[in-house]
């Protein structure tokens, strides 16, 4: 696309209808225009369909209601993670249409709904307290048009509970494990399925948890192949990904 | 699966075809018979149409030997990880046509070829050091059916060189990014993609490298979203995922 | 035993039949005559009906075997861990019933066989190569007269092998449960037990286990209740702790 | 016992009782009904004669009264841990005869007394600042219908202070040890004890006790054989553990 | 410098206008009477032509109003970084001057405006987050007399956007590089500057980012040559480093 | 002593003025009376010639009166450390001579001054933010009868202001090195002392100092034999060993 | 420079001596024919005017002879690092002029001298075991044509060894430190200088010192600000930095 | 003393015996002539009264043999410690009368016997490998003309074996206690004692001692007051700072 564009450059210089000074300066300023800060992400939504994310921890109110703004200037849906009530009031401000999932931490606003995504994806978690991570995923995969089922509670201490599923992930396109504590969860997981697996490791837990350490050495050492590990208590990330993973199917 | 073979004990037990007790017997014993140590990958192999594998780091020659031959009684390959010399000679002693991937320490039997796959992988490292981890990803996608792409020595001090192979980052399915040091290679290419990137940190570096923690950390925290990491040197776990990404889009 | 030691001592003082002198000698002496190096394990092993045990590693040839001669002149059996062959040469030199296993890198003199003992002990590792963590533990329990059954290679990623075997588990007193990598079995197990489980986390692993750490954290942290910790490779811990635990069941 | 299910319905379907789509139903329903969320604990609380266990920290208010109904519909007694008062007014709301054991963090709720239980457990704790965790493990045993004794305040740089408690440590069929700081007096009491002994390392200290890692360590590296380490500040998990030891006597 | 002091004070022990014991004293007490807490401050001051900086985080109110009082008695600037709203009052309290730079966290007092420095310094960082660590450095860099350039919010996975100012990056004499999270941005910008960069990891991030340990060790091991870290978050110390070095350049 | 306790019995017992029983009763109890929780510590007051301490931090405001209250019937001072105000309350309830040192956070109650004690004692400490600790130290010198001098913010950036102070190094009997952030300070006195140094790390600082453990590192590392360290912020650990060595001058 | 090919070949296009296609071909190629591994590096030597470095660690010999070839092949000079006997002998096998520097475990091979640069660079060491570190700081040095002054064997437990080369510290332009075991030299040494101060940690030490992680973080906390850290035993790191800062010295 | 130097040349230049040029030359250069590398040690050995030592690891023989003939050149005795086979040899080449203590890895040459000091000094270890370390405290103290008893084989985990020995540690006036594994022994001792205690963690263990951290974190945590750490394996560093703590003695 990039290459497009410069030939199309190059033909005009070469047909002179756009001088050297100007090429040059398209070339250089061109690709880069939309580059800066706000404007990349509307070029990377266009290009992959996704919407724009704004990270909200550690942000202030007036800054989440600018960049909310920015970006619903453009695109047509908004995720915002991360988000206490304040960052939502912000959101808020920025359009009438915000709403928040508290379980989640999430503020989206929905001007149009995204287009229904095939693949079957499936988020377990493993106990309660893990379930604003993978909430974290759930509305991050609607948010890109996907379904996504969910099986919460199912720790590995009681292994029959997730055995009562396994026609749930066996049937999956992706799977996104979410789990604290020690976070056996995702080895286990990952020997029922045969489709990806992605693993959030949570800062649930006390102790030799150490917020998170635990969980994630845990499911970095999965004797499960076919496993991969995100940041801890980045349900966004994993749903993001799962959300790119089951996209290949459409596309193929 | 499991479901029709218990309907049709049950329906010949409804038939007194089969006696209570052998029922009994067979439902306890057949779902678990392939299950013992070497069978249950058999029947793994057969469900996910992926080769069997030998982890040989920590197990004596003998008993490589004897898990390749019962490997190779049934199934058409055999796929040899953190193999060294002795590995290589215990694999051959077991079939012939053992091959050895010495820059990948992966030993591969190939009875039969496996099916070519679809699905573009591209597998990318930062530094001629880390090239033994990204060959044992490039091996194990080998054995699957996946042809993939390489690009050796990427590292992100010289962005320019990356830049030029975006064409081939953007055409990929699945990116697999193998760095040591800082790991960095793992977010700029994340920025570049947009499929999913399987991250591999490498134990290659020193001092505050800490052994490849400091490339884990680096590509756990990726401010791209949609990388996932495996563990430290695990290229087969990166090459069996990106696999299973890629076989989702035939699977559509 | 001491109170009734101390109460002989003043009634031979009030018969007169000791002098003071002589009774506070011996009340400083007594209790710790039999407590220097050597001594004091015979007392210990009488007390709890325990055979000896020598900490092979970082010992000279030439002490293990002094202190095997020692402990031998008094025990009916002696057990060395952490024993290669030089270690192994040595207990032989103290004794010519010295036999060595060798996947337990243990070595036993059994002078006279040890009771047996009641309560089922159960030992299961999650992959061949954590075989001789949990073999320890089992020529311990051997050693202390408890025979024990064995589950090995049966990791979470193949969770239908464990539950083949939950008629085990649940027939166990005590089960040892010794896995590497991410350690998850220890939670799958504790999940199925309802007698306590003793978990071994091991340093087979690469990479992110950082020497056992990763299991051992995932142990700690474990979701079910009923499991508690040894150290990393501790197998004789594990048997040793296992085997004072069945006895409660014949001592009540 | 589901064995027994299993042959029951087989029994049903070979004598035409039971229809083969409503055995497999059932054979797919039943095992898995009561393994739902709550209400597998019921099944659990059943089998193991333990009652039901609300880990507070981190739930809601809202769903700590929701989850004690429902193990209080069926069981007749209710442990909740890490309760502050909050969640004590959570359970209280869920069931009148709410009780808080203020030091302990915990929230019981007894209809029924449970039975006496044989087996003498003895909790010591290192400090003063160490007897909440020493308190979780206490009520957690008295739940169980275990008492037992209690010896606090016993740190290791008063040795005489514990050794005059010897016989209460030598007459023990389980001891807890909970300390923080250097959790050195699990190895002294490991030393003195011949029964199992259970250490709970505590977050109680500062500077290099790093959040109870010190401890931690210094327990699993314990030079006494016999000891076993649950996860830091987890008294409840050494209670519920030394319970299952004590139980050992009563079962054989 | 002390040098010629010393020579000077012979000199008059020679000519015998100072005694003995006067000149030992003198020799003894001049270089350290301007020494002593307050005063080495100015001295080096003096020397440096650097202003006197307070680090407030940790300091009370009272002790800051003091030494500020103590800097501007001699001083004709006032640098006080990690300063609270308490701080920057406590500041305004000794000089009405003061002046907050909230989102640098700084207060500043400048009597005289610093003479303007040559050399040209580039100040980048990562995300909106990591703004107030490179404030921190760019008011500090403007206290030295530096102006300096910034480019804010240039992650590494949006490449373009870093390398459409490229210019700017060949065009400066020192680099500081703010960045949290996984911190790449410092090897992407040491493999396109050919200056000194100086990179500073911020605690920005979550869960393995561990207080700031992941870009910390991502920048230690940078793959880019002529890359230096300094603490987490010390905008300060890599402001005043930067502006040594670009001093390097008016000073030959 | 206790020998000399045991031997008066034995003479009784055997001068028949003291029944077997009454005596075995004494010898149980009596070293042990004193070994109960607060008694014990009376004993080591009596023999140590230290007067009472209380670690206030995570005791109740209740406890801390009770306790101060036991330990002063007995004792004619008192230490409380990491005393908030409302510890301090606690300790005046107990006692109204009870006295605050904020900077400290310690409370002292003085019955009757202890008596002064020889040795010169010397406690350094690198920067303001280093006093509270270096304060605990002295506040606990003090209670010993140890006067001491003190040298505060003297860090190493500015060497000379300590070298200027090398005749107190040198007149010591011992030194207390109370140092933050990278904890340097106890290197360079331990090279201009030649009397025992104590380094109490602290935890001040941020970033890379990971709550002390970076000067925790750097004084176990230190290049300069003769220093030893304590714990993380333990200036009272300090003191009380200072006070130790120091007492050894006079003891000789 | 970039920018004026592009432009050159924009003109090329506009006059119609060059294709578009061929522009295209050239702007896609050129910019990256110099990209492709061993010729990025001829690209950067040229810009920086700094010569080839090759790190030999974990570089098969054959490795290090053909990239050693292809840099002098275009290079006059040449810089190989982390060098022991073999890696010599591959370079040697490359260029007859191949000089080792055992203690630097350094190879250089120089073609032309390079031009000698201002600047005044001094290497400093704490211990004889830093010397190899600080020595492949001085070789890095020389190669780009930077004579330096050398203290070596400085360490801070003798501080007037220090002060005594106090002069030479004030004339510096760049400071490198070199320092393991505590690290504390750097501060020290920041104290004392007022150019920039590099720190190398080294692994050099025992025990707490944990292979360079004490050094380094001593080195990131130093209270002397001025002072930047690389990586543990990077003194080639080091010297490439210490050049590029003096450099700016003659650029300005 | 430094300071007597001084006013004698200034005396000298006041009496114009010494020109102020040479005065100058002299205090510039005479307090540093004897503070280059080899000479700077035996200023120290004169003030300290302590010989000379050589660290050996990581030295090469032919610098051992340097330095032990530079140091005996002028020094009565000297100590190398950390010396293998080859190391003794070294310095046998520079001295005949060089002794091995093949234990502790320490060479001793003793030219002249020191002079005994008073002051009884107790070395503790807990199990047999932990001798090495407290040996090396053990010869280094007979260096320095102390004899010290010893306790060697003293863990915990057999309580009364130390006990008995608690008249040792009474009369003791400082106690070094070497232990690994989890390093309890220091807390047991420091509350048996009441003179100076120094804890010497060892790195002898395996698993979760990680090379000693575990013993390092017991002891810095103990809750006996009295006791200081040094560094992992340092038995030197103990019994250098034994010997200045028993010195205080004798100096009063």
């Amino acid at each position: 696309m990039m290459q497009e564009k410069v030939r199309e450059l190059l033909e005009k210089v070469s047909a002179r209808k756009l001088s050297v000074e100007e090429a040059l300066r398209q070339m250089k300023i061109e690709p880069y225009e939309q580059l800066s800060c706000a404007r990349v992400d509307h070029h990377r939504a266009l290009r992959c369909g996704f919407p724009e994310v704004i990270f909200c921890q550690g942000k202030r109110p007036e800054d989440i209601t600018e960049i909310a703004r920015a970006i619903l200037r453009k695109s047509s849906c908004l995720l915002a993670t991360r988000a206490d009530e304040a960052a939502f009031r912000a959101v808020k401000k920025a359009h009438r249409k915000a709403e928040y999932h508290r379980r989640a931490r999430c503020v989206t606003v929905i001007k149009k709904k995204p287009e229904p995504q095939p693949g079957q994806i499936l988020v377990i978690c493993a106990g309660t307290a893990d379930i604003p991570v993978a909430e974290e995923a759930r509305v991050t995969l609607e948010m890109f048009g996907h379904g996504c089922q969910t099986i919460y509670d199912a720790g590995v201490s009681g292994i029959h509970r997730l055995l009562s599923d396994s026609d749930k992930i066996s049937a999956a396109d992706c799977v996104v494990v979410v789990a604290g504590m020690e976070g056996a969860l995702a080895s286990v997981v990952g020997g029922l399925a045969d489709c990806p697996v992605i693993a959030v490791p949570t800062s649930v837990g006390y102790g030799a948890s150490f917020g998170g350490l635990a969980p994630l050495l845990t499911m970095l050492n999965s004797c499960a192949a076919g496993v991969a590990v995100v940041n801890i208590d980045n349900g966004f990330g994993a749903g993001f990904l799962a959300a790119r993973i089951a996209r290949r199917k459409c596309a193929g």
